[in-house]
């Protein structure tokens, strides 16, 4: 392809959403920490920082090359772009056809890094550091790379015609199931003496959960927003969906929380956003501001009915990363096939239309349901059954 | 209108700008939090967080409408674009004709977001969580959207030439003044057995104060530069601007508390920046850098004037929300009118212009300083009258 | 130069980079606060917010002039644009060709008011305010105006064929010489009666480490790539370097710290990547992503010798300001001699070119390395010099 190919506005537009999807992998650190007891904090901020360093050198070294090399059985081929030989900085690769490949590498490797990191809320406290490195350097390998080849790089749920707009499949529910196998593996944590077992799960921190919430969301707007690879309607579209189903899930969480706990509370608040935010990532491109608003309505429910469950079960998973996240991504990829664009939007014309968010793409059918159900269950028993054979040998 | 008109460029700008003002209700959150006593910290954040969520939400069902469709008695219908009917991804709507609607939509949503955040810093603990809920949803309905209507929507000050770039009256003079007005309602703050009265007023947490600046000085850029709603050389004059006001506020704050407190604080260069940001924001798309220099310094004598006068008259506003944002609104709303770009940028050709920031707009004269005047005065008188009825019933 | 030479996407790319790289003065004070101990917490935040103010105000009175101004003696006239008389919004200067004069100020106004801020960690509890402001502004004068002109502004290192991409130079060496001379005039810290000599260098508070770092970061896509200057593969390429080299830098020296401090630790991971980062910095828009990961690894193993180096011979430069960014910049402008682009790159046509960063400039060479050596040397030495002099009336 020639440099002609490239678009100076689409590279502006990736280039600061990659910058703003760097910075969640630290608000997720301080999201985290905060919800943790005093004590685990350094724990898990260390868990979440080593993600920019090991995973964005795995990524330079192979993963990326696994990701969205030519196939090669299962993955791509780990050698072709390794080390990043071959991703042009002034020519585009076959998927994204308007902004340097470099790019595309770059902004993919932000979604690299802060996916491992979403499980650390699972296990923490309950991980030796050197054996967590391990496990996530093959749970990279083995979990995250099939998908995210077989979703964005043209594998084969991609072919079927499976869609997942922003890392619904490829971020959210392989690493809320991964999470959710590692804790069966790692056992519930040890009550120090002369403390409750309530008292584990009172966050130590609260504005810190506050602080990381508010760059999280920040960096959401890059991370639905640039998932669209340029500055067009569609990213639009994406952002303020994000916002809306942000807002809605925020909300809804408050007054749940406010009926059947008697108080609103801030921690709730933070959670019911990062529910709709993760709920909204696979469908921000396809469907329209009300869907995003019923969205996020229908995240917080499910997600805080998953939380209840949860606890119920006594999942010692306190930073509630599957029920948040991996349903939360669950329950969008599903509600993707059912609120996505008019059915009349398949045949728009990308030139005119100024009423479908992604014209031509998908659109909302019994088909595209039962193809978005499918991949959502298969990603996540994928991601159990394999995490929880890799979990044994990490948990001290 | 056709979708050719979009610019890529502005979407991109606006885009950015989004998601940076976005950033700055968690950022007010932690500056407010920061300054008050640690027992109300999580009640002021709670307040500034659940506008995020109702905010938004009630934007996207009737306010946007209210504030930015086809005028109805004293605010816009709020059935034409009630869920964002309407409002294309992809067309532009009749007020920013280069960027889709959707995202003018959603940028001045996050404007509707923070202003209400602006008043929590007067009342938060003196509020329960209930009636503040309502209080602002009237607020929004009552106050906001009427200004935001005659302003920026064409309604009648837009008509008479009042003008306002980012916010002087729309956010800071209806935020800052109703701020007032619900203090007298809710009555000072009761002071615990065994504490001073002064020791109310000490900030817990300085470096969170200094976290929430940064956010808040970051998204300006946002809020500002952004406000020109198009990639150009209005929006780098806001830009430089706003950071010029705001550095050369912050230096004067310190050389007062310095010459009169006997030492500068960390606290006085925080508050001295934001009233200069807050004063700035009605000029930045209007005035000469040199012209933001001046704006930065009278910003702080004046705010650092009413703030001292507000504590000789024992009104119990802890963080200065009339003090700095009200009064600095005010201050710029006027100044202004004063200080605009010269006489000559009203028949400069936009085309060949490289000296004015705003040619063919506002320039400085007798009439615009009137008007702006005027304009500063009603808004400040209004939401005082409006907001003083409506805070009765939300005082616990 | 007419209007029509401005582009508004390198605007816009320009703009936001300007705002991401103001986010980094705070996130500094918040770094280097919470490396303090807690007394000394406000003491540096507020040496480092300063800055914020004195500097922008003295980059808009005279500083911008004297460094891009024509050539007058040392530095540029400072009056030919005191007060930014004559830069306009919409035409560009002679050195950024395709954006308003005003961002080019204001953008490079950001990196003049964080280079004293770096000087802070090394001499923050030991400086009174007073002589702090006094020193920094003839500090800017004749240490930062200088170099920034010479290399930047079109001087004699930059005709004579020095490069320095992001302020390897300009920034990390005079600052981080500079904070050694500082520091051997203001001599060691007091301890405390009753505190042992290592408890003055316990970090109070890693959380705050890390929400620096994770803003440093995130503005360091802005520092470096919007230094290109440009929406271009040249910024992409020195966006993807940075994230890369901040990444195997983090990694390596926290290895190190587990090899020979028997654990690793979240403050090493941080440090770590500043030290890449700052590293990174003179060479991101000149060397290939295989590079970027090397010169990572060297910046580790280097900073982390210079740290033990300083620590052995009890320098007290606890925040190790010399040996992370001093040495960071001065390994990193050395190093860009000899990792520049293929020898090739210097005959590649930049119309056509997939492959070379930055075709047509610089590329590796035994000559540049002598060119780069020397200046790294002479800025080392005259930023001391200069220094040590000034240091002696400021301290305390």
């Amino acid at each position: 392809m020639t440099e002609g190919a490239i678009s100076p506005v689409d590279t502006t537009f990736v280039f600061f959403a990659m910058a703003m999807v760097q910075l969640m992998t630290p608000g997720l650190a301080l999201f985290y920490g905060g919800l943790m007891r005093e004590s685990s904090v350094i724990t898990i901020m260390m868990q979440n920082f080593v993600t920019m360093g090991i995973v964005t050198v795995l990524w330079f070294l192979f993963l990326y090359s696994m990701c969205f090399a030519d196939t090669w059985v299962v993955v791509a081929n780990p050698f072709t772009h390794a080390c990043l030989r071959g991703v042009s900085m002034y020519a585009p690769n076959g998927i994204a056809t308007t902004i340097p490949a470099l790019l595309f590498a770059g902004y993919q490797g932000m979604f690299a890094v802060i996916t491992p990191a979403l499980m650390t809320g699972c296990f923490a406290d309950r991980f030796l550091f050197g054996p967590y490195l391990l496990f996530i350097t093959v749970w990279m390998m083995l979990v995250y790379a099939p998908f995210c080849h077989w979703v964005w790089g043209g594998g084969w749920l991609a072919q079927w015609g499976v869609v997942d707009f922003a890392g619904g499949i490829v971020v959210h529910i392989t690493a809320g199931f991964s999470a959710l196998a590692s804790l069966l593996m790692v056992g519930r944590r040890h009550v120090p003496d002369g403390m409750a077992k309530e008292d584990l799960d009172v966050p130590h921190n609260i504005p810190m959960v506050a602080t990381g919430t508010a760059m999280l969301w920040f960096g959401w707007f890059g991370f639905n927003g640039g998932s669209g690879l340029a500055a067009s309607g569609l990213a639009v579209g994406a952002g303020v969906n994000t916002e809306i189903a942000g807002s809605s899930a925020c909300l809804v969480w408050m007054v749940l929380d406010w009926k059947l706990n008697k108080k609103p509370t801030l921690v709730g608040k933070c959670v019911g956003a990062i529910a709709g935010l993760a709920t909204i990532t696979p469908c921000a491109g396809f469907v329209q501001p009300w869907a995003a608003f019923i969205i996020g309505v229908i995240a917080s429910l499910a997600c805080y009915a998953c939380c209840e469950f949860r606890r119920k079960f006594e999942i010692d998973d306190a930073l509630d990363v599957w029920g948040v996240h991996g349903m939360g991504g669950f329950i969008g990829t599903i509600l993707l096939g059912a609120l996505a664009d008019h059915p009349d939007c398949l045949n728009a014309d990308p030139e005119t239309n100024t009423v479908c968010i992604n014209p031509g793409t998908v659109v909302r059918s019994w088909s595209q349901l039962g193809k978005q159900t499918t991949a959502a269950f298969f990603c996540a028993a994928y991601s159990f059954a394999v995490t929880i054979q890799r979990a044994r040998d990490a948990s001290s």
